[in-house]
């Protein structure tokens, strides 16, 4: 190294160092430790009306048995090829027909339905079978036997498409991913449709319960029960100048999410509702139900409709506005970042 | 002191250390740190048969207002004077007649209110009211504002009977009883009925609750959703040899008990139950909702039909048989014991 | 029944339901349900100098063979009969002689030990021995087999004197007590002495140790540690104006209490110190390690000096004063009203 | 489409999708929920004698003050460009040399620091500085201001090389990161040195001290104490066939870990240990204290002396053994996993 230049000698230092895996700090400290989010993941929205055509022609390129699930992955533009809607979550759009199984397995990644277009379908966790209803939100916890079907046309049988979110990016980062396939397509069904509802929805619980487990024992939140929740709220003048109405799923058995990393909510926005702008740490996917209205997110904004799906990075501002009355469902990797102590937020 | 006569040199000196308010302990040793509960509250129950004429008679010998509450107190007759059916728990029952109040103030005692004869009449509980039917399960917390009330027989009104179900007891024994009355005899009423059970009831709760206390946000668990869910969980096969269908109350925002002090329950036992025989370090106030059968509590056997209130002390083994359908609400002490580290049980 | 004079005609109606073991609730309401706690026990003293005769007279009474436990029981005057020094808590004054046993056993009553005087005796707990000290706080928790010994003359033995603080009247209360004898007089010895605290109190734990339990895995905290924390502590400048510098013992695998049910704690108070009020409604027992002062509970005032006990019952307004410089062990009903909600502080 | 050539008419069919960020969830699925774990991360050791010049040129290459940290940081040769020795974690080895500082500021990342060589110098955190000695273990919690400082070489000064583990790449995966500088090179001291130790290191806790936050008060770990515990359990006998003798640093206020993100671990090995086989989900890396060895991580073994650091991604097995007596420092990132229930364990 010579003294007459610095830069030339603080380069070949770094050759050298490079050669026994070391790298200067001094370098990338201020990416590595930003004075705020810089997040890859961008605002984006993908519409329903421009989506559901190339959904339904998946139903003729690919059997739901041949693609085990046949989804669209709805990918980040700001993380091309990562299959990821945001850092730590998975966005995608499941269809199945008439007569179709999806076959059993499970995962440690936990996973979350929420039913866009059609009814009649069914799931099953642990031995029990749900039917869907466009707005149900449906659970398929970490690491449980989990499988879909749809009766045939002749049993009444109609497509149904749901939305799947998951934490894969999450456990893929933790290097924490298991799998496997169960020896059938369809686990036995062990308890009627409704038992674990009656057993934990009714805020009752089963006297010899033993909580051991983060996740929620009810697997459905059947929309309608969520609707008359939000519209008694609403009429009783609940609204929040951010949020409008908006509550969280909970799990009956503890208070908590339904499962450990994934936050779900569903609100409601009156007509002609202007919502206030928020920010947060937690990066937030959400799908409209019903109504129409406009998002800012950042900078971007869109006008959305019934199915469309949008995307809220961390630390981006978001405010809301419905120009007819407007149900959003929505989820969030706010579980990790409160359990991490990394949650912030900001109301303005 | 002489060596002559132990037992007299015993007591001189125990009444030497009685001056310095000094016991010797080995002389109590045995029945201080007993091999087992050695309870003095007894089994005993109360058959409406006989006590719904002198219930009815209290609304002729004093109004609601002179009394404040008009209720007559089961006392246990292993615990006279004390007012209490229970070392912990307090149970009564408790009339209010047509166009009357029974005005608001609040103590720190917690409060469970089990409706037992007549509908229509109300509680109101941090500005909102509940309306009574019965089978409906309510409580006014520790420390909360509450009053009831009952319209006019103009406005339908009719004659209510409910069990009070709090802990007098224990608060007294742990010297921590606070109350004030509330200068009017009504609270305001600032929010509509239902408001809390739509806030909380349906296993969603507004996003920004945040639980600062361990008392259920729900106050009123109607009758009609508990008993259609023992009735479901019947249908599909659930019978415990000891407890049939039994389910406990839940704080839907932390999946405790209702209130941290008294425990829960609603159970179903079929026609033709037979139960075997549970023993437990709580003590249990049961009130029959619907049915007939035969309690057997240590060596006392009990019939019971609808109304009817027994108690089993701590340890007692206690069995249930039903000759008829039946439905059984109790509570006890439970969280107390489970606080503090002393709840055993044993199904034999 | 005459309307002429209602009186008689409640008395009589009084009468008639007693016989149905039913009370009138508005005759008692305002004692039931007190404006602020009413507590039976009251302020009291035990001066050591008066009371340390009578503890060695103990010893020549009875062996500690034939007593099991030699312990004169400090009992509140305002609680005779009871073995209570307040409504939850015991205290006693043990008296260990060189070559005694106090025989192994076991409960479901906390105990812990303050050792008052002469050092040398041991304790042991779950087949580890720890040998006292004046100022060691030691426990017995809840239904460990637990045994004291005390090393003949010859070996260096001298007479040991602790005192005993105990749950023993929450236990009764809540009929919640079982017993054991050890079938030997003493249990094996497993574990060197200072295994326990080579394990937990370094403020690491060991990797695999699952907490399966509310208390402490320490069973002794030597007072040369707490004494040197406090004057640490002191010497930075902490003091509080009500508390001095008072620190309370924790259950290192936790953070919480050492023993579910009671809360222990050290405080220095140095010379010249004049607390100002405080009051709660946990009843608290304090022993004096060293030092002078005087302690106003309510309308009461001690002097205290080493060795000496004092009571302050719920709500009673305590204030401490410190003539040298003092230092005051103290144990209170603390968790059991924290757990059940009932905890109330005021300092003025 | 035609049905000629299934794989072009779906590659076309993809190639459509694209343009609406869609992808196929069905050619991509075995690699985003792969059977079991397949982390990038590579098993590396850096050799200190290896490592030590360059750490000390880097103090003739640029001064603390301009480089704020002088760190190399040891990056993980499976994550190259990523400033990541696994998924979620930094290491980096920090130099200061005599008289000089790194100036305070905050970051929501958590870093701890573990002292390789040298002693005398200081951290400071929350107005309190701890001076390092070799094996002391010091936190520096998110979002607290910390600086770190060296005496002058005329008051004693020497230079001082720690490790540096911070959960940088997990906060930067979370988009949850903030920073601010101080104002001043340093914060003012406002504590003495022991201040937390005396008030939180005994076992005992300021009794009005409120747990508001997840992370250890205490700040520093010295050597001496740990070392001293894992002699005492050695010497008693304590010898896991996978682990030797293996204590996890606590937080004394809760018994956590000292911070939310960040396991910390010390064990001893005794000369001739052949430890068993071992893997979890958690990545750990192990920094050299005292002795002579050998790792076996999947297929790479390793020798080890003091001052090398060598790490283990997910799921790899890990063995350890010992040819003299050896102490090894391991940090993972074992509380994410866990709070997100994703860890999973497996001891052969």
């Amino acid at each position: 190294m010579t003294s007459h230049n610095p830069d030339a000698s603080r380069a070949a230092y770094y050759e050298q160092i490079a050669q026994q895996r070391l790298a200067p700090l001094w370098e990338s400290l201020h990416s590595l430790v930003p004075k705020a989010p810089q997040p890859k993941a961008q605002a984006a929205i993908w519409k329903y009306a421009q989506v559901r055509d190339l959904v339904m022609q998946a139903g003729a390129l690919i059997s739901a048995e041949e693609a085990v699930r046949r989804v669209l992955v709805l990918e980040n533009p700001g993380l091309p090829g990562k299959s990821s809607i945001t850092p730590n979550l998975y966005a995608g759009l499941q269809l199945i027909l008439p007569g179709e199984i999806a076959p059993s397995h499970r995962h440690t990644q936990s996973a979350l339905r929420f039913i866009v277009e059609g009814k009649g379908a069914w799931t099953a966790v642990n031995g029990e079978r749900t039917t869907m209803h466009p707005g149900d939100f449906i659970i398929t916890p970490s690491w449980t036997w989990h499988d879909h079907g749809n009766p045939s046309a002749d049993e009444g049988g109609e497509p149904v498409v749901w939305l799947d979110g998951l934490d894969i990016p999450l456990v893929a980062h933790m290097d924490a991913g298991f799998a496997e396939n169960y020896p059938e397509a369809t686990q036995p069904v062990s308890r009627p449709e409704g038992d674990s509802f009656a057993r934990f929805g009714h805020n009752m619980v089963p006297v010899r319960h033993r909580v051991s487990d983060p996740t929620s024992p009810i697997f459905s939140y059947p929309y309608a029960r969520s609707r008359e929740a939000l519209d008694t709220l609403y009429r009783h003048g609940e609204l929040d100048e951010w949020d409008g109405v908006k509550l969280r799923y909970v799990n009956p058995a503890t208070g908590g999410w339904p499962m450990p990393d994934i936050a779900t909510f569903m609100q409601y926005l009156p007509a002609g509702f202007k919502g206030r702008t928020y920010r947060s740490t937690d990066a937030t996917i959400y799908c409209v139900v019903e109504g129409k209205g406009t998002v800012k997110i950042g900078n971007d904004e869109f006008t959305f409709e019934p199915h469309d799906v949008f995307v809220a990075p961390s630390w981006a501002s978001v405010s809301l506005a419905a120009q007819a009355e407007s149900v959003l469902f929505s989820y969030s990797d706010r579980p990790v970042l409160t359990a991490l102590n990394l949650l912030r937020e900001e109301r303005s």
